[in-house]
């Protein structure tokens, strides 16, 4: 039999792969995979769903990221999915595999985060699955939401002439992890409170890759200023990444303003310091858990007066591309070059 | 700081550990932490949660489970969790972690075995997370469910003189995993299709280990027959462990019969030859996925008809405690030998 290496197709292209012509049989599946979440209809409020799975040394390393980081870390993507869709988070269940290596303490400092992002995000942990594992520590999330059937925003609803905007800044949580990739050496047997004199002044970045926070403040901001985004998504693998599956979806094109792109000073300067250029940052770093979403431009008014969100560009035909338009008018195709996990 | 090891709590004393004190924010839980799946309403039916994490050389060795059954367990033990609590379960996510060693060969069979069983059962894949690992194969699923709230049955309803019933047979897939452990030997580079001189006449031990199905019938014939239990859990880390949670969560005890439980004659025979005590298996063997649950007495003219389900004892008061009787008459405190995932 044929064997094809995974890394062949890709991250989206397995997930592509492995849920073609999927058939669905209840009445109550609204909206299956494709999404940030599912959404699905048990006679009320639409109920959401979204799942993720965290692996030691994939998704964290624990040298440098403290446990109780981790559970809130990992609680506050999954509602950063229900947000992304307009919803509501109401509740998780929380699956658990640890090896013997790790203390009840050390368990402790985990949920204690699990529980701080529940308090914040007044989400309730309802179930789980705890069991031992041989390897190191496993964390899947699954989160439900809900939403009435006229507030839920999918991928595909950008049309043409629709303002693209994101919220907060871009690539520094990625910038975050550089810094922290770079100085794990000096963590190593570091307790916590302990000042690490690389970090100084760079708590931003730090922050935004061990606590990052899920944007509900946008989502209410927007139902405030009575704004209804045409789609949205959640910022996990990199602008460009999720732009193109917004245009993908909605069978539209895109231009971005490089120079219009949210970017934090402190990951400017991280990134000069490290050589790499911070608008690829931007354009490719995952992990922000920013809100990139589409609206309509008779919105403009409205959206103007709001903080932290910034216009970027605008939804074009499909046949005019995705283009990042340059400081000097050159036109660039956007090319999701997120992370491929499956890349040796 | 103090260390403690996790094994000195143990699965279930570490689930409570961590999930003591839980504070619920939402209106819409109506069951958190402490039965087969949790319960939510979204304003019309009720909607059920459960999720389940299943790790390679914990939960499965692919040694001898092949993908294909991996993926049609995974699913029918989440299912499992639904029907008993009296659910129709209609959506699943999956949460997958592969390294480079699987190709997109061996995930289609993973995947095949994971569509088909959400077309026996008429559920719905609607979403997931796919990721790369570093360490074999990690699996989480999560399925979701519904009932009308008048419907579901928890853990926590039996009540004096009601019938302890259980379905199938017990001890059966704990004798199937002890069958493939004993041969893995011999499995060792077999291709599917090969007959293992070992395995002949003991196909049914090998299919409730390695495809396991949910009593979806079972939940039916109760249904059809007017038969409300009063109780309910699935038989998965044995008899001893879940009866003792009913009579904890329904302040009451329990007196089962040894010589009511229903036991495979393969089974028998296979324990015979491994030098195990049958009756130990039924009790603590897990994995069976049968049904144990508890009605009133006057229900008994009604279940007496309904195939494949036995009575096995009846509920007592409390202070009675929780009591195996044996075939001479003589009374043993029943105890829940379950598998401890975290003893050395």
């Amino acid at each position: 039999m044929a064997q094809t290496e995974i890394n062949t197709l890709g991250e989206f292209g397995l997930i592509r792969h492995l849920t073609e012509n999927l058939q669905t049989h209840q009445q109550s599946t609204i909206k299956g995979v494709g999404d940030d979440a599912a959404v699905m209809d048990f006679g009320g409020k639409r109920a959401l769903v979204t799942t993720d799975l965290l692996l030691e040394g994939v998704h964290f390393n624990l040298e440098y990221v403290p446990l109780k980081h981790l559970g809130y870390k990992a609680v506050v993507v999954n509602l950063s999915d229900i947000y992304a869709m307009n919803g509501k988070p109401t509740q998780i269940v929380v699956g658990l595999g640890v090896s013997a290596r790790f203390s009840v303490e050390a368990l402790d400092d985990l949920y204690s985060g699990i529980r701080l992002a529940c308090d914040k995000y007044g989400v309730d942990l309802v179930g789980g699955d705890t069991c031992a594992s041989m390897t190191g520590l496993t964390l899947s999330v699954t989160c439900i939401g809900e939403a009435d059937e006229k507030d839920i925003v999918y991928r595909s609803g950008a049309k043409k002439n629709d303002l693209i905007c994101v919220s907060g800044n871009l690539g520094t949580a990625y910038l975050g992890l550089q810094l922290l990739e770079r100085e794990r050496i000096a963590l190593r047997g570091q307790k916590t409170g302990d000042e690490i004199e690389a970090f100084k002044g760079r708590e931003y970045l730090l922050e935004r890759q061990l606590k990052p926070e899920a944007r509900k403040d946008i989502i209410d901001a927007l139902c405030e200023a009575g704004i209804h985004p045409t789609a949205m998504m959640d910022v996990s693998d990199g602008l460009s990444s999720e732009l193109l599956h917004i245009c993908h979806n909605s069978h539209c094109g895109c231009a971005v303003y490089e120079d219009k792109l949210p970017i934090n000073y402190e990951a400017a300067k991280m990134a000069e310091e490290m050589n790499l250029n911070i608008v690829t940052c931007a354009l490719n770093g995952g992990e922000d858990y920013e809100l990139l979403f589409t609206c309509d431009i008779n919105d403009y008014e409205k959206l103007i007066p709001l903080e932290d969100i910034y216009i970027i560009g605008h939804i074009t035909e499909q046949a005019d591309g995705t283009l990042l338009i340059g400081r000097n008018g050159e036109q660039l195709p956007l090319k999701a070059q997120g992370w491929n996990a499956f890349q040796a």
